[in-house]
């Protein structure tokens, strides 16, 4: 360690296919701890590795370290995204040997940890999306999401009718199979695959995807993401659709009821390399330099 | 007219086919007169009408008058724009009988336009592009679009290979029939017969459509209007690519050539009555609300 | 009746929200009837209505009708076609005051129905695709489709990957939302939403159309007919996916098992009116002869 | 060479860049002139070699020859492939070292070119189109393709209107960028670029790809490729437009003047090495086993 490293104490967590990412903790807890650096981990990455190691409550990680490290792919990096925005802790993502759009060091990139650790870094501030639902005008519950909130047909019927508003504004019926509602995050994921925009990460905007909606000519559509969306399901639908947010977290959400959609204040502070570009990862991930 | 109205002098202009429009200048014309209101014309407008009015030099419309009123279709509007922005006019559309998307006044709602000088308005600020064009590093020509900025192939081949940077980053080599940069209010047009989303008019962003690119995962992207989008023209191209503005003044670009396209400063003052939504726009113009 | 019109007994048939269609129903029959021509209905359609009527059981309708006409939507004439298929029935679809594509006679056209009758139609063969599916190796059931058949994800995540093989040929390995695969009758219908291409009816091919697939070239895919198409759920999923038929009967479909979609030798006979053409359908039904 | 190979006599042909050919012409030369198979070479392929060779008119190739070698991508082969055509000769292509979608085998697979030669190959019939076209109702020329038949703006404009009738029928008025009609052997190339379906080789089938249509919903039809397409430019164009084939011979198309495309009755002899397999060339193009 050097005199006075930006991140001083760290956090270690992945918990997906533990098989496959214990070498890399490992790895990793051994290269940091050899610096000096003091290493916990959360009580479920901990139960699952099988090494002696200090574990802290998951609620407290933010007492104990400056920096989570998270180990995985994409899906392991949005489910910590929630913990290190309600704790306030920066993240970086280590991927399994293949490049996420999140987990941006490779597991064998020590050295660039370290790096990182030592304050050669960027850090990039990525917004968060939560979807408030209501029955009868009453809150029920909330889902958030770094990637997306879905709205998604039940186990019935595909084809769900419902009405959209931005801000204050009536923008159309619609009849489609569900609505992604994404951030420049969620961009490059689900919404990518449904004919979404990639929308820059610096932008402040989220983009409506329809999915599969019956009038062809309904696109996709940028807004602001200081607006705030709102859903209604029409009554007279077959099924009970549901929300989620980042695939996770399925609520169902009555017939003639509501759910709104904004931008949370808090944000995600995403730890890359200093090297890092986006642009280079757009070019890897979409497959735009291969030679056809 | 009303004691002190916002706007006092109106200059009329409709050039397209007027043979279409004459009758509509004509009633504008007299309602406004009667209420007494001056009304200038500029002079290529004027040499194609039938009736006696005062005419002045386009160039010093803004001496004569507090508001442009451009009868016709978008591309009359597109066409007037440039004009309005050069010396600060705001600008209200009237359509032909069917409505457009920056001409939002039907031919017989005269009372409507008396309320616009009123007062009784929207106004909305649509910013501009520019495009620098250089020739072995020298400044050429410029290309202004208040809709977008096409990139197309010249006569021979249908296929252009050319570098583009956003900001100070490499994004991609891309071969493909072309590019759209498109503001907000031009994603409505063109990119979106190309597949691009809709972009917000409130929205400060640019999208990059590729025009049938030969990698498929070549998506549209969504990037801040602030940053600047550079495009190189591959050395090794078969023929000679050209740069538009608007549909308009198509200049050659030589290979190993670039153009710079970024946000102008001024914003176009584009007014709308007091009931104008977008929303409803989109919904009538996409044919969102037709039960097929 | 004319002497010896081509259908001389004529089934109704109309389930679906009768409250909407008994005037139609009734209107038909009252029509025919004074005609001299002998009218049943099926059991579950006699008993939705309120008039003094016959009826048969649905399995023996062929032995008392030449023809089966059915008052309703898309919807309700998809649901027919398996009766009418199964018994050699023609059948004509009567729409509910809508152009549907199956259901091209609209209600107020009697006299249309009775040209029909006396021989002034066009007939189209329809073909339809049954997918029989298996677990571990031993047939379970078989969906059958007039539009298409679909692989849907289960309730829980939103991938699905599977194996496509067409004939004898590995053709790729698809993470994705699920696959439709569509007759040129449903290419007009839930595929198109899907991004699907229209095919011609006359057309003896089906397309597989990936839904959100996670590689972007992952396109659609027109394969000739005859081709048997086999799709094999790969074992690692997380939720057991379904496959349905028309959007009716959902089959769940365990990991690791594969289900085989071929065309039926068995055709629905579509009879039109004389003056019908496809292509009036589609230009009315996808609004492009709409003037935006 | 064997006793009685099934292709006895070979005619060589790559012309484009041959820099980059010459070696693999050389070496495949070398290869099969050991083996005692007699080679000739076209007038303007052998004139851009720098090795002695026989050489003779291209016209006559057939005379010397019972296959053509054509060496470079698939550009090479589609020039070869109407000389081919129209003296009935079979067509093996070489790659310059990518996989082409017409041209599957390596340059360093000599010992395939000799399997080929002694009868283990498959063979593929491959249609084309022809595209006559007319002014004021005189036949002026024909346009030939095995890609795709282009209609596409002159200079000024970008956008045609234009009406398309398909056997008899009117199947819609259009305005767009153009027009792409493509074969299957086309469906992968221009028209996939442009969002139309892939369409397998042995379907009897074309696509017809409105580029850039101005109603969305003006989507990808797949028509039997018996069928004859017709297209009239509508008199009131800005500007001219033409036709092209495969990238090549563009025929300006006047206004108020029709073009024809029908499917011709010759067919190319396409022939693969017995390993041959159409899925495996599709997923090696388009990335599909690419893990991103």
């Amino acid at each position: 360690m050097k005199n006075n490293p930006t991140f001083k104490r760290i956090a270690l967590m992945g918990r997906h296919q533990p098989n496959h990412i214990e070498d890399t903790l490992r790895a990793i807890d051994g290269f940091l701890t050899a610096q000096q650096y003091p290493i916990v981990y959360d009580t479920e990455t901990a139960q699952r590795l099988s090494y002696p190691l200090k574990q802290v409550p998951l609620e407290e990680l933010h007492a104990h370290c400056d920096l989570l490290v998270v180990v995985g792919g994409d899906g392991s990096l949005l489910q910590a995204a929630k913990i290190a925005v309600a704790q306030s802790l920066p993240v970086l993502g280590v991927n399994r040997g293949r490049l996420g759009f999140l987990t941006d060091v490779y597991p064998h990139e020590l050295a660039i940890i370290a790096e990182v650790l030592e304050g050669d870094y960027q850090e990039e501030q990525r917004f968060l999306l939560s979807a408030e639902i209501f029955h009868e005008s009453q809150h029920i519950t909330t889902v958030e999401a770094l990637n997306e909130i879905v709205l998604s047909p039940g186990n019935i019927a595909h084809m769900i009718e419902f009405e959209i508003r931005v801000g204050d504004q009536f923008v159309c019926d619609l009849r489609a199979d569900g609505l992604i509602v994404a951030t420049p995050t969620g961009s490059t994921a689900y919404a990518l695959s449904g004919g979404g925009p990639i929308l820059h990460p610096a932008l402040n905007a989220v983009v409506l995807v329809p999915m599969f909606p019956h009038t062809l000519s309904n696109r996709p559509l940028v807004i602001d993401a200081q607006s705030h969306v709102e859903i209604q399901i029409t009554a007279n639908n077959e099924a009970v659709p549901f929300v989620s947010g980042d695939g996770q977290k399925r609520i169902p959400i009555a017939l003639g009821d509501t759910f709104r959609i904004q931008k949370k204040s808090d944000t995600l502070r995403l730890i890359h390399p200093r090297s890092y570009q986006y642009f280079q990862t757009l070019r890897s991930k979409l497959g735009w330099q291969n030679k056809h």
